[in-house]
């Protein structure tokens, strides 16, 4: 066989086996490898961008971060519900890019101290040997994880911590460090119950936090009373009691009747963001109507968020057309105007 | 130029665009096209497979099918909710096959009766001048787009219809048809008002459903009372009113009071199937020592449903390590047992 001939059913197997599918995946992100000397190894993250990320029609924007751990269990739900969230013009906050981090060893990375203990329904295993590597996971995320967003990304610089259970013990961790690495947690049926409540100790110890801080934490119902689930609740009641009081901080609490630990992350979550972003969404009816509002709205979410929100170009174009179609000619003149001070082609 | 020489530059180019990518995509379902004689043109419908739908560790199954309407707006959110609520061994529901189909003219497809009617903002323009195609778009799915899923799927034969808006007011209009088309329906702040309540007429003309019928209702708080909202939610009053009156159907009603028209879907959905898989959960430490309940629960559900439901080969899995881990011995055998004898390979 001649060598073009050869070559030649090659493209025809790669055109077919690729190229040609009929069927077109629909995908909500991508998984990237980041070697990290910090933990010596690799890592791989999956991430999410807005659907205006690439539109070519709008000016490039930046967006905030969501640092979500446990990629391989929340990631999939967690970056359609920031997409669903942020929708125009229905935002209840703006569109996030969603950065997942998938596990090698949640053990190790999420929990703050060394403990081993027996496995309480089987005395002759010992569990979580290997814990204790929180300081070295956070400063995985904020040494060489923040830096790779911040450097391949059009990253805003207000970066959210998302975790539960064991991620939950690490998202309250992290919040109470002395390094300010986020600008808001949310932290779902944390296993804060770790090592004699370690974490809560923590708590103890501090009384504010950097200003416009957001904890909001999520609570399941976990309904059998085994000791374990007994232990969880005492700690995070003693969490909730003493981080209440922390100044300097705004606080977010709900416990899920209907939700156990293993359901919980998904309303507490969307919750968690939508309290996060509370006064955040305004409406384009009443906004048409008195288009200084817009500002106004934005101005006071950002002095109570402690960082700069500008309504999206996106949006603007939606109030825009609203204004048009209803005839608000004022309002439309007046956000063309807008639009063309914040976002200059 | 040689052959070969521009062959092997086209199989580089080929290999360096596509093949030698370092990010791998994070798909959740596939677009696929089908030519439909009956509407007249082709359709997009947007398919997601359960995790375990290609597990080459268990035995093929079967799973209902969730038909999702404005594939384009819900598919990348109720997907994933799908998958998070059916999660062993936390499932509030199994798993299921989410086909969402993409509109081409939803006014026309989602309403039941010609309305032409005016602008109320806009007296120059006339609205939904090419509506009134239900019934046309209800065979499309009944005689086109299902043979198509079932043939081509393990489809277990169970069927939800997710509508909102105008596609709420449609799966009402489904949900009132002589001819049972669905299992269950879930309507999200449906467009009851639509044609001097055409569908709310519909419901005061019958008084019972297909045994097992499951319906719900997630309507928003649509808080500006123009006359549209008001025109809506006296419309879902009404219909809420009549229907939960039927006979031999399971009613369920919820009032969203954080969400309006444009977000209330996301909970709705949520809810609407937590609704439909009432009493669905089995809790694995509980069934772990007491073998019994666990078909005597999958029994009782299934007579609720009008339709058998067996506990999955991978929960069976689960359950029957947690039995071993937990030295549960007899668990353990009958759970072996049971799953062969489910599952034969």
């Amino acid at each position: 066989m001649s060598n073009t001939k050869a070559c030649l059913i090659l493209l025809l197997a790669i055109l077919l086996s690729s190229g040609l599918k009929a069927q077109e995946p629909i995908a909500i992100g991508e998984k990237h490898k980041i070697a990290s000397k910090i933990l010596n190894e690799d890592r791989e993250v999956w991430i999410h961008l807005p659907k205006s990320y690439n539109d070519s029609a709008i000016t490039p924007a930046t967006y905030p971060v969501i640092y979500l751990l446990d990629a391989e269990i929340n990631f999939e739900y967690v970056a359609p519900t920031v997409d669903y969230l942020s929708r125009s013009p229905f935002a209840d906050m703006p569109e996030c890019i969603v950065v997942g981090i998938k596990n090698t060893d949640r053990t190790r990375d999420f929990t703050p101290t060394r403990s081993s203990k027996k496995d309480p329904n089987n005395a002759a295993k010992t569990l979580f040997s290997n814990s204790g590597g929180s300081a070295v996971f956070l400063r995985f995320i904020n040494e060489e994880l923040k830096p790779y967003i911040n450097e391949n990304y059009r990253a805003a610089g207000y970066n959210i911590l998302v975790g539960h259970s064991f991620g939950g013990l690490f998202a309250a961790y992290a919040f109470l460090q002395p390094e300010k690495s986020f600008d808001a947690y949310i932290a779902n049926d944390p296993s804060l119950w770790w090592d004699n409540k370690t974490v809560v100790h923590l708590a103890e110890k501090i009384t504010s936090h950097p200003n416009h801080t957001v904890f909001y934490l999520g609570q399941a119902n976990n309904e059998e009373k085994n000791m374990l689930d007994s232990e969880m609740a005492h700690a995070i009641a003693e969490f909730r009691n003493t981080v209440e009081k922390h100044e300097s901080l705004r606080w977010g609490y709900q416990f899920y009747d209907k939700d156990d630990h293993g359901t919980v992350s998904y309303p507490a979550t969307y919750d968690g963001l939508r309290f996060i972003f509370n006064h955040y969404k305004t409406d384009i009816r009443l906004v048409a109507k008195e288009p200084a509002a817009l500002i106004k709205a934005y101005k006071a979410y950002s002095d109570q968020a402690g960082f700069t929100f500008l309504p999206s170009e996106t949006y603007l174009n939606k109030i825009i057309k609203f204004s048009k179609d209803n005839n608000f000619e004022e309002s439309h003149d007046y956000f063309l105007d807008l639009k063309s001070h914040l976002y200059q082609h």
